[in-house]
């Protein structure tokens, strides 16, 4: 694979956010030779390197009534040494989708002799594990683990850790292309091959997002994505006091993490969950505030920007939710510690302005889970391997 | 990578043709080891493997005025080993869009360190070698080569010839999903490696081809190609006396060959090159009709179809060519020594049937371009050797 060398880095106290790489080929073969090659912008990364972090990382993809031929496809494209875990929140009365999706799943592992997990986000022995590690907040009113997917990746994510996985990344069901999943967990591993700190994380920018309507255009930009990342640059500018543009992945629900930042990182509910990543990031490790973690204050944590070379087409799931999710995201901002007056006012105009809030209202506070360093993880682990076999999928 | 094994085969003659193949993960990684695999019917192509043929395939891209953008993302896809060959019959004149291919093709292979080649098709350089060669029927009657893209595949065969490659593979331009043709140059060199004789074949079958129309269907047949198909198994099936369905990727536009059998076959001009060439082959090895090709007899061809991972996406061209391909298609097997009474009653019937011919007429005959064996390549090889670098890109 050949990608952008990362040629400019943004850099707010420990944290080193890298502009976006491109993916100028997916492939690169045995035999190129790059002498010159850093001096021209591009990088090989080699077969070996991928390999080696593939063998490291768990992918773990939550599930919500997606087609089974869509799932299907995304693990079909999920590099064969990464291990699979499918978190699913499927429906189990009237047709029990989960039992479905844990047929497909068994059947293509047995083709290709892997091994998978996969877990029911309501199973009633994954809230009882949360209530023994004291991850309460994850639960809600039934008792059972809160619906959306941030919580799916925090169940998959405390599965990853229970398997010694040092890396995990996350990948929508609903993607039409195997072959672009594929490329998305290897630019990961191409991330992850760049990081000088143990402390990383990479984020997808699709190359376009082709829309549906009589033909096929291939837009660049979401109109929620533009927002926000327009307003995530605006906190950070207003921070560092140089206007950046750094941030092209506000929103990016294709991304990765080292497991020990993964651990560190409070994950937001609902649609909030990636740009809150980014601020708490922001808001613990970019020197405007204290930092209680020396450790990743030393290495520093680097993230990293990465352009497909696929474009990304996927289940479209009607407008709707664009409102909800561009207000989740300007919550995020707005109640960051970080934030000034400034660009508290430039949110809410945006908000106003799109018809979503009304003049004097307030974004609601987003509810957002504790990282996984603040709950006993052991313990969590220890309760769900005591029958770890109920999830493990076997050739 | 993961594949089914090939498990029947029909033998016409010295023709082995291989039922489809599914790819079953796009990836197969390090780790797999598979002792019980044979029996399951899946196997494992080793990365080792699929990289052995790249470095010996020639990828040939006939480009007619696609979108810039397309033809980059195309060549962004084909495996690095491989060498890509342009074939161009775009525009010169107004907008010389036979340059800025060559730029964008320039350009990539700079960033990538690798060499191309791009030729374009009414070059009077390569019209000249043409005659050099006695191949005079590849041209047409301003004394350039004709137009089509059998013709455009022709000079990239003898590109390819040139370069010492020994096996060569097509791929149109106006695929929306570089990863969908990484794929298929990888499904190539799987066939290949699956092959006993020097003498093989791999057509590509697509998963899917979405169609958009307000949103997204997954057709999984086209209208052409189901009837081509049905037409070629008839005319197969009252050769051998068995019914048949084994020809499933009559049509197949993406397809390859090893370059001694690339060299035997003959090329018709437009939409019916890719049915003719099976016909030809069943022709000449089939056991029906005698060969003059002693050698490939003994041998034999291996035919492989693969259905692919991914869905094939490409550039919409309008339904207006659509009843031009199926007469080019009939007009193949009707045309064909082998075609009996009732296989030539039952294409007259599906044409009527359609509106395409009137009662009581014949599908017009279609140009052959004759087989690369019966010119002198090595006199046409020689004439555009002596200026190569024109067509060379180098990094």
């Amino acid at each position: 694979m050949f990608i952008e060398s990362p040629r400019y880095t943004e850099r707010f106290g420990s944290i080193r956010m890298n502009h976006v790489q491109r993916v100028v080929a997916l492939d690169s073969g045995r035999k190129s030779e790059l002498p010159l090659h850093g001096a021209m912008g591009v990088m090989k990364i080699e077969e070996e390197t991928i390999k080696h972090f593939e063998d490291r990382m768990a992918i773990v993809i939550p599930v919500k009534d997606e087609k089974l031929k869509l799932i299907e496809g995304v693990i079909s494209g999920v590099p064969h040494d990464c291990l699979v875990i499918v978190v699913s929140n499927s429906q189990i009365e009237k047709v029990d989708r989960f039992r479905m999706e844990g047929d497909a799943l068994n059947q293509l592992c047995r083709f290709t002799l892997r091994q998978a997990l996969i877990a029911h986000q309501k199973d009633p022995a994954i809230a009882e594990a949360a209530i023994e590690a004291g991850y309460n907040g994850l639960l809600g009113e039934d008792g059972l683990v809160r619906n959306g997917k941030s919580e799916a990746m925090i169940i998959g994510l405390l599965m990853a850790k229970a398997s010694g996985k040092e890396y995990v990344g996350f990948i929508d069901a609903d993607n039409y292309f195997p072959g672009a999943v594929l490329e998305y967990v290897r630019n990961y591993a191409a991330g992850f091959s760049l990081a000088q700190s143990s402390y990383s994380m990479v984020r997808i920018l699709w190359l376009y997002k082709p829309k549906i309507s009589g033909g096929v255009y291939f837009k660049k930009w979401g109109r929620v994505s533009e927002t926000t990342n327009k307003h995530l640059n605006h906190l950070i500018s207003s921070k560092i006091g140089f206007e950046t543009e750094v941030v092209k992945t506000g929103n990016a629900g294709e991304h990765a993490m080292s497991m020990k930042l993964a651990e560190i990182v409070p994950y937001a509910s609902g649609y909030a969950v990636e740009p809150q990543e980014l601020i708490s990031i922001f808001e613990n490790f970019g020197g405007i505030l204290s930092s209680r973690e020396r450790k990743v204050m030393e290495q520093g944590v680097d993230i990293f920007q990465i352009e497909t070379r696929n474009p990304h087409l996927h289940e479209e799931k009607g407008e709707e939710h664009l409102d909800e999710m561009l207000l989740s995201a300007m919550s995020t901002i707005y109640h960051s510690p970080l934030c000034g007056e400034e660009v508290k006012e430039a949110t809410l105009t945006e908000l106003v302005n799109r018809g979503i809030l009304k003049e004097g209202e307030e974004p609601p506070l987003v509810h957002i889970n504790a990282p996984l360093k603040e709950v006993d993880t052991k313990k969590f682990i220890k309760a769900i391997q005591d029958d770890f076999h109920r999830y493990q999928v076997l050739p």
